[in-house]
């Protein structure tokens, strides 16, 4: 049953009505009717993602759904805020099968229930194109408490959750393409490294710690580099990374053994979804302890500086790279 | 210049930070956090736009942002909500050119000044297929208020604001096609038409009448009749339209005049974005009254029955068509 046989109703019952949450309304209603604590304030993000940009188009489609709702609850930890839902926008080019509208909306709804972030509503159109998805991702903060990227303070020590380079060195895998560096690694890091890409992991349990303790911070999506200038530029300050302290899975650490220069790919390929955050110096015992109590590994890597610079130092000096992450209309290959 | 040379981050500084509300935090951060007023509840919607499908490539692009923000609105008051703001989804082919993002900001901008809905976020993508805009609007209604599609109880009056089947009668003007009926038109009608299309004007005036008013409520986007049916079948009863009682306008009656098979696609076509409302007959006339205040027309068009059926009575009797909507995946043309 191909989907031009599918009304838009048939599709709604069918494939996304069993993913719904209660202000979804049954989604048959023109709206979502969200309803915010005491006390609490809106925190919304919205991230399309393209296939053949953002998606391979032959990724298996339980990880499509899943990587498009993951991009935006990561927005949301980095925030502080705690997930309430999502809105689903889906242009679906005709010819897209049942088969694949069941896998991706199976993966969509295990993301969903493991982030407690249920489908609320969303609109589903025909796409002369390539199939494109679009997420609004809704949380909650106790009033003040979201964490803003603008709030970075000189001495403030600079962290990153998790391993960074992972998704960046699983996409020419995932795409099958050469590289001086596949033969370095085994049959499981590189499913490994392709599942890194294909599914991010948001840092929901960390919200908690951020509205604590830090002065800042974002998630890591364009690239570690280029992220952390963007955070440090509205901030008004810069900072020093040292390059060596940046956490690396066993993986990653056998792509650098292998191949050296793939340390730019790492530190500005991309689609990390682990959040890059500023605490206060008095406040990273604290931060480091609570993040160990909630099983997330957390890295320091440098320090913010009043120079306004970012300066990224490696064991024998200064290092530099040709841009520092991957950029909408540039080249799509980061 | 185009959009290839320019960063996501010179984009958004130069065609969309003039249009953001605080809400947005400049744009310059990864999610948008917005206050909702005590005893008030949420309530949000998504549409998706694509080229060649929801709109012309070649419309003007002033009228693109317009009805992009004009179809979400229109669901928001609809439910009886008042703006608060939008998220803008923009996926862009890499060939645009800047002057069309500068006349798509300036339409979308006075669209949303208009309505009282600033933008407040956003993501932009590359995009290897057709424009496509996905916009999720917010809005606001007191606690318990918002108006359903559900809701509708036999007896209820059934009524429509503005007129209807203009923008279905404007789509074929748009795109220079053949009609049997154009020539029965003044140039000042066809320009009436075409722009009925382009620009749809929410009824977001009415939104205190129907929170005050009415039994169930939505807006009319795929066609009077099938979207008439849609809150008939979720609310379980059924409804009969006096098809001589729908308001047209003028040019809409001088092309039935000259060639009376139209009426399909009058009610049927969509894109009319009034709104379709059940008013329980007792509270008709402070409704009516209230909308003359507000200077939006409403015309009763039928009774709610308890029958489950959806009758069209003509001035011979009964009619049929062979479908009373625009439907997704089927032929594009309503």
């Amino acid at each position: 049953m191909a989907p031009e046989r599918l009304s838009e109703f048939d599709l709604i019952e069918h494939y996304f009505a069993p993913l719904a949450g209660p202000a979804g309304l049954g989604l048959r209603d023109d709206a979502a009717l969200l309803t915010i604590p005491a006390d609490h304030e809106l925190v919304t993000t919205v991230d399309a993602i393209v296939a053949g940009v953002h998606f391979l188009p032959d990724d298996p489609p339980t990880t499509i759904g899943w990587k498009a709702l993951g991009v935006n609850v990561s927005d949301l930890a980095a925030k502080g805020a705690a997930p309430l839902g999502f809105l689903l926008t889906l242009a679906l080019p005709a010819q897209t099968e049942a088969g694949w509208l069941a896998d991706f909306a199976d993966g969509l709804g295990r993301a969903a229930a493991l982030w407690h972030c249920p489908l609320v509503g969303g609109d589903t159109v025909t796409m002369p194109g390539p199939l494109t998805l679009s997420i609004t991702a809704f949380g909650v903060v106790p009033r003040g408490e979201m964490v803003r990227r603008a709030g970075a303070r000189p001495g403030d020590i600079l962290a990153v959750t998790g391993t960074i380079g992972d998704a960046a060195l699983g996409l020419p895998l995932a795409a099958g393409q050469e590289t001086p560096w596949s033969g370095a690694l085994s049959a499981s890091e590189r499913a490994y490294l392709i599942d890194r890409y294909r599914r991010p992991r948001p840092r929901i349990g960390l919200a908690g710690l951020l509205r604590a303790h830090a002065s800042a911070a974002m998630d890591v999506s364009d690239g570690l580099l280029g992220d952390a200038a963007k955070l440090l530029a509205v901030s008004g300050v810069g900072a020093t990374i040292e390059a060596q302290s940046v956490p690396l899975s066993d993986a990653a650490r056998h792509v650098l053994a292998a191949h050296p220069p793939s340390l730019e790919r790492v530190l500005t390929g991309g689609d990390d979804y682990e959040i890059l955050c500023t605490i206060p110096a008095g406040k990273w015992g604290a931060f480091a302890a609570g993040a160990v109590e909630h099983g997330i590994a957390v890295a320091p890597i440098g320090r913010v500086t009043g120079e306004g610079t970012l300066d990224i130092m490696g064991p024998q000096g200064p290092l530099s790279f040709a841009r520092l992450s991957y950029t909408h209309f540039s080249q799509e290959s980061a």
